[in-house]
């Protein structure tokens, strides 16, 4: 609530305003605590009704005590639920290799220079493309569909915020029945002193 | 009913003995049906109490009426629980590389020789693992967590005999909390007509 009230008072009393506030004060308070290693945590999933759609997910923090929390629940319910809606399929950036990036580059290219147009216009083309790559594929990248003004990166930067310990996605995987495909994503992104396996 | 009475028959008033008969004819009617596509289905999860173990499997059946059958719920839980508890790497000893069933024999040859034994001894022993080997890593032989005397593959025969469709494990995923490894299993086998993809 003093938060809320301090926001308010920075925004000179606009509620849209203070939420950016409020916002950029969770990835500040966030980004703090990036580098603190998460053992702790939950396994979470989501089946979309019918059955036809299912995620599973990984959310870690510091300690069993915050992950035993409502508040840490409802954050693992609004990530598997919006994995299962907006099917991403790296959890951030950093674990697009620079193959999968030249590849997606490379369909891209294919398609824009099906249109006949110039050689420098197919480029614009790629590039447009790409610039919204991360956010279309990449879980914290891309809009949380219950909120779509705000990324699920945001979303988890404002409950690190408020629940005082880093957290962070592991991995996820996602099943559509009758799919040949499926999703299977796990972070590179090692916090320090946690082993990484591939 | 009618196929318990002749089972008993068969087995001359010995229920063990009939419970026998009646799998092997679940067995017999599951094979019959075994190159049936098996395009529908459902996904099921099971969260371990206390939320640190996850599991998401898919679980295909013939017709979405059946996917919608309380009997195939039952057995979406029972799979998904049983992976669980038992935690398989594979589905089925089919998907079982010859890379991987190398490897494994030369763990177990490594481990056996520093017993000191003679080769000939540690040759048996190695036979011996890997005979075992099968039943411990894959889920469709692996003892049925809840019911030790019939394996998970003859849990799914007995409902296929039930449901008169074709049912497959898909795939299934298994996560645990503060595990560097996971689990992704899916099966290469294909049903006929349907594609494979790894």
């Amino acid at each position: 609530m003093g938060d809320c009230k301090k926001a308010l008072v920075e925004a000179s009393g606009n509620m849209e305003d203070a939420i950016v506030v409020l916002r950029k004060r969770g990835i500040a308070s966030a980004a703090k605590k990036a580098s603190r290693s998460t053992n702790e945590g939950s396994v979470a999933s989501y089946i979309h009704a019918g059955g036809k759609i299912g995620v599973l997910v990984e959310v870690n923090c510091e300690s069993d005590f915050v992950a035993k929390t409502e508040d840490f629940k409802e954050l693992l319910h609004d990530i598997s639920m919006h994995i299962a809606a907006a099917d991403p399929k790296y959890v951030r950036r950093e674990d697009v290799t620079e193959a999968d990036f030249d590849r997606e580059k490379e369909i891209y290219r294919a398609q824009a220079a099906q249109t006949g147009k110039p050689a420098n216009v197919v480029e614009k083309i790629v590039e447009g493309k790409m610039a919204k790559f991360y956010e279309e594929v990449c879980l914290l990248d891309q809009p949380f569909i219950k909120e779509q003004s705000q990324t699920v990166g945001q979303l988890i930067a404002t409950k690190i915020g408020k629940l005082g310990e880093n957290i962070t996605v592991r991995r996820f995987a996602r099943f559509k029945v009758g799919d040949d495909q499926w999703t299977i994503a796990t972070t590179k992104i090692a916090a320090e002193g946690e082993e990484q396996q591939q």
